[in-house]
């Protein structure tokens, strides 16, 4: 009942995003596209917003996918409720990277949490979400949301028993995040941590990056921590289908809830 | 430390294989191709085999990927071991489909299993599993596999009370696989299995296809089970990273391991 209309070595038919990339060689994700809705250069990248024909509308940085409607969820779902469920009482939250709001979002539905700050290196990320992904953007305008537009690295250099759960929203380390994949950024990360703290940190799929992905795991573990896991997810508009989280946590294992799901975030 | 080198809706370069279907509407899954291996046309679909740059030898029916030698394994394991470790003492089992022999390799792994039958409808797959893909393939030369061509529907019709373990390895709905989508396709596999047997079959992507499942779990329960759960898999070189499978058991659930595993299968 459903038929094959087209396929092999021929080129795709115009109107296609192809996320080729050398990060992820020989593989890509193509997405049927309608219109392109925002084409701009930041200071740090290039920043695009297409509206495709059936993953909504999607966010590229550099050409790479970060938010497409249909899945996000997906993403910005575990990468906050992992590390906030797993914390017994977590009021203060810092976001580093995540500049579309997305995570923001839903570390905003723990009616326990008293402030959460997001640090982005690039303005336009906001300044678009807000235009082209309210859903995302909605984050912004909670009052206990501070948005600081400056380098996370940067940021964390004074910070010290600050927080309750950090979580690093970033790209890949080809572009502008570069520094949030190194030994002294995981270094200033923990020092920022309250005690019982719970770092999740972006990192990678384990179809494509698994030396990466060990590289990361020894000089995280090397700081010092009760425990550090990976949590691996689906999420199809990223390459191979998935991405995957170092959950590193000073009071032990993150892998049961702290605390139940509150009746209204069902 | 990487560089990305190419995307937006330029076409893509060729030498790249996209796998444009009406079954998964504008999106794609794209490999870059080294050569085409084999080019055939059965009696049943069309038959190809490219040798890709990064994901191994590829094997595609209709144009739609079945196996990449790269990911073979996500598939092929989930599907033999979750009925196989859920049955406490699995000896007799059938495949309906299947016929590239990766689960069937899988079951073999069980030294409790007696026999293996496989009945694919297509003796131009395990003819083409043979010559290109010898790791899927070495199943066939297990004393105790057994290689059936034939309808998987028809072979099922006097069958009753044979195998513990019956494994629907099919294509998508929209080809020859159609009549193993069916409510009396799944009513003669359960016929077919003895007391306490398990059934696990290709269902599918959550992401893609909701409503399919959705019908498909309807009338699969419809026909009375101890359990009908649902699996879901990681499996990058599918429509949307993914696939499921639904368990169905005449025994209890399926979620937990009836038996351990042998040192030697680790």
């Amino acid at each position: 009942f459903f038929s094959v209309v087209a396929m092999a070595l021929d080129q795709l038919p115009k109107g296609w995003f192809s996320e080729v990339n050398s990060f992820w060689p020989g593989q890509a994700m193509s997405l049927e596209v309608d219109e392109v809705l925002f084409e701009g250069k930041s200071d740090f990248q290039d920043v695009k917003v297409y509206k495709t024909k059936a993953w909504g509308t999607m966010f590229t940085l550099d050409g790479c996918i970060q938010v497409c409607d249909k899945d996000e969820c997906s993403y910005h779902e575990n990468i906050a409720h992992i590390p906030l469920f797993s914390h017994p009482d977590p009021k203060k939250v810092l976001i580093i990277g995540g500049g579309d709001g997305g995570a923001m979002r839903e570390v905003l539905k723990h009616k326990g949490v008293e402030s959460v700050t997001l640090c982005d290196v690039d303005k336009m990320v906001p300044e678009v979400s807000r235009k082209y992904f309210p859903k995302l953007a909605c984050a912004f305008d909670d009052p206990r949301a501070e948005l600081i537009i400056g380098d996370g690295f940067a940021y964390l250099e004074d910070k010290k028993d600050m927080y309750d759960v950090l979580i690093v929203d970033s790209s890949d380390p080809d572009g502008p995040a570069s520094t949030l994949f190194g030994e002294q950024f995981f270094t200033r990360c923990k020092t920022a941590l309250k005690e019982g703290g719970t770092l999740v940190t972006q990192a990678e799929n384990i179809w494509i990056h698994l030396e990466l992905i060990a590289s990361m795991k020894k000089f995280i573990e090397s700081i010092g921590w009760a425990s550090v896991e990976y949590a691996n997810i689906g999420i199809p508009s990223y390459p191979s289908g998935g991405i995957g989280f170092f959950v590193c946590s000073k009071r032990g294992s993150c892998k049961e809830m702290a605390r139940p799901i509150a009746p209204d975030m069902l």
